[in-house]
């Protein structure tokens, strides 16, 4: 079978969350930074699956990749228990705390890039440990545009790999408090300053239900988040935003400024559909009628 | 001395501020919504103050009023002392806490308007009692477009004169968890369709350091804030940013889509500037190079 080659590789966790809103619970539903991330990138661009799961790991979710029409040729599958998350959305939502970590066949993950993703112009590090973020810069061979995500633990346990990372990857995005503890930078533009100055073009700062900020060394770009009527389940949004980020980046093929707001609007788009529903739930049923019609929608509420 | 017409009349508070942030505090400075308004306002349309101060209020504070060229035929100066309000911002400037307040003459405050102000086509109500902003709309005679904002502590003492007032208003202007306080509403698109059943043509919600957003019944826009380097005092901020805005239409005259949007960018750059310093110190130093040039530079940011 003739398969298309892999424009964008993303590596990242896969975990079975139990997630637990105000209103709703689901138990072991398909998770991880690197499941968003993937779904957020598909519509656009042939992504390349790079993470582990175990030998539990379900053919239906199996089925939920290859429906996404993901490769999963970085996939590995290993003896024992696929990584576990649980976690609890408090205070209307707007506070997330996680109630258990099950590291499990994650704990020992080594991501390896089949040959066939090693000459992959974009690669997203999704969140794993910057040692491993540093494994996979040594496999790409010709990367035009690299993007990694990190969080909060990676700044207290592993911040000279962490460096590393950052040093050496044409766009950091991390959430608005990981940005103000890695810089000591209360000001998100100084923080940004901060960041570009440790090596990448561009930094991109999540702020959730506030939308995000992209700072690079020739300017700034604000963007508010789509206005939503109903948030079900935040998890992944940050993932989902960076996977139709790169995505989009990955499609266009050249990343100037314009394909860079450009992509800007389809992170965002892509992460308001992932937060109506648990899972991949809403990203499965989505549409691109659906898609175009909100982001029409979306730049007539931006148009100054 | 022929004067120029007013063309908006702007109705609230004014008061003594002593204000301590993480870094510094001052005692007694120059504040109240009115205050605020009025200089966000003051740069665009030429803007009548209905306020009340005490026998104590300062010849210098005065100046400042005349330095921004206010018509203070409807400021009233009555004997006793001025009203008082301290608070404290705590977490970084996250959290603003009140210390006290003495409302003293304040609390009788009649709010008259001047002959020469009832003909004005634009009104802001800044935050004051439901009940005086009920009094003020009796006064006015012709107006085109109205602006009310208001507080927490009015939705729980005084609702129902609350409610007539956004039933009369053109436009209400409330903070984010105001909103939801209000509606009982977590999702701020559900909390502005709420309120415009209620009465209004449009709702702008304030988001503080995350902008803005105006529901209309025609569509929704929404405003980023300016990213700044510094905050040093964000004291009268919302206030800043409703008077830029409603005196950027008011130059205009007319209330179209565009022109509330050009008055959103306004009023956003206007309160950017205001929190750059305490009291009205940033804003009496503008001038309207630094504005427009901020202006510019904004845009850019903004662009999709």
């Amino acid at each position: 079978m003739n398969k298309k080659p892999v424009e964008l590789v993303v590596v990242g966790s896969i975990g079975l969350d139990t997630v637990a809103t105000p209103w709703e619970r689901r138990e072991e539903i398909l998770g991880g930074s690197v499941s968003f991330a993937c779904a957020g990138a598909s519509f656009f661009a042939p992504v390349g699956m790079v993470g582990v799961v175990g030998s539990d790991f379900g053919k239906s979710d199996l089925d939920i990749y290859r429906g996404f029409g993901f490769d999963l040729d970085g996939l590995q599958v290993r003896e024992g228990r696929t990584f576990r998350w649980s976690g609890v959305y408090e205070d209307n939502m707007d506070n997330r705390r996680t109630l258990s970590t099950e590291l499990n066949v994650f704990a020992e993950f080594q991501p390896e890039l089949p040959e066939s993703y090693r000459q992959a112009p974009f690669l997203f590090l999704a969140n794993i440990a910057p040692a491993l973020q540093l494994s996979v810069l040594k496999q790409i061979r010709k990367p035009r545009f690299i993007v990694a995500d990190t969080m909060d633990l990676w700044i207290n346990v592993a911040l000279a790999d962490l460096k590393k990372v950052i040093r050496r990857v044409d766009l950091l995005t991390l959430n608005e408090s990981e940005a103000r503890h890695l810089t000591g930078e209360r000001m998100l533009i100084k923080a940004a300053r901060k960041l570009l100055g440790w090596g990448p073009q561009h930094i991109l700062i999540k702020k959730g239900e506030h939308g995000a900020v992209l700072f690079s060394k020739r300017g700034t770009f604000l963007m508010p988040a789509y206005p939503l009527e109903e948030v079900n389940d935040p998890t992944g949004a940050g993932d989902t935003f960076a996977g139709g980020f790169i995505g989009q980046l990955a499609a266009g093929g050249k990343v100037t400024e314009e394909a860079l707001r450009r992509a800007m609007l389809v992170g965002t788009v892509m992460a308001s559909f992932n937060v109506e529903a648990f899972s991949l739930n809403r990203l499965r049923k989505l549409t691109r009628r659906e898609f175009t019609r909100r982001i029409g929608e979306f730049k007539k509420m931006l148009l100054v």
